[in-house]
C-alpha cells in the first residue's frame, strides 16, 4: 500500500495521472503488459534500455498505485508474473492513442533533424 | 531548430511521444494551451509549483519539437504569446484522455492514502 507522508492536494484531474503514469519508462510497461500477463525477464527484455533494478521500482509503483498485480506461482523455481489491473486496463487507451500520435509525428520528427 | 548530436531510432512510436510530452510538466502545459494562446504569466499562475526557468526550458522543447509556437508583439513592453500548433492540437486528446482517467482514478487513489 502506497502512502504519501504528506497527503497531496490535487488542483487538476491530470496531476493524478501524471503522478501514476508519467515518467520515462511507464507508458511502454502498461503498453506490453495490454495482451496478458508477462514475467519480469520478458519485459525487461520488451522495455528497450531498462535496468533490472530501474524495471523493479517500476513494477513496484505501479502496484502500489493498483495499476498492476503480481502474482508468484509456487514452482521451482519461483515464477513471478504481471499484469493489468482494470485501473490498468482502463490506461491502455490513453497509452494507444500516445502511441498512433507517435506515428503520425515521428516522419517530421526524422525530416527536422535530416534538415 | 532541436537536433540530436546522435540520431535516435526508435523501436516504437510511443517512445517518440514520450519523449515529445513526456516528464513532470509538458502534460499541463499542452492542457492550459487548449482554449488559445497564453502569456508566459498566465502559464506560469496555471501551471502550480513550476518555477520561471522551469516554464522557459520546457517552453523552448515543446517549441524545438514544434508543439508551440512563440509570437513576440512589438509593443511596449514586449509582449510574448505562446499557442499550439496543428500537432499540438493532436495531442490535446491525449492529455484530455489523461485528464478524464485521471477524474474517474482520484477517489481510488484517495481512499488507498486513507485506509
Amino acid at each position: 500500500m502506497y502512502i504519501r507522508k504528506i497527503p497531496r492536494l490535487y488542483n487538476c484531474s491530470l496531476e493524478v495521472t501524471v503522478e501514476v503514469m508519467g515518467g520515462k519508462w511507464k507508458p511502454f510497461i502498461i503498453c506490453y503488459l495490454q495482451n496478458g500477463p508477462k514475467r519480469p525477464t520478458e519485459l525487461q527484455k520488451m522495455v528497450s534500455g531498462i535496468s533490472k533494478r530501474v524495471l523493479a521500482q517500476q513494477m513496484k509503483e505501479l502496484e502500489d498505485h493498483a495499476i498492476i498485480t503480481k502474482t508468484v506461482y509456487a514452482e521451482v523455481p519461483l515464477r513471478t508474473e504481471y499484469q493489468l489491473t482494470a485501473f490498468g486496463q482502463e490506461l491502455l487507451p490513453v497509452v494507444l492513442m500516445m502511441e498512433k500520435w507517435g506515428r503520425m509525428y515521428q516522419p517530421h520528427l526524422e525530416k527536422m533533424r535530416i534538415a
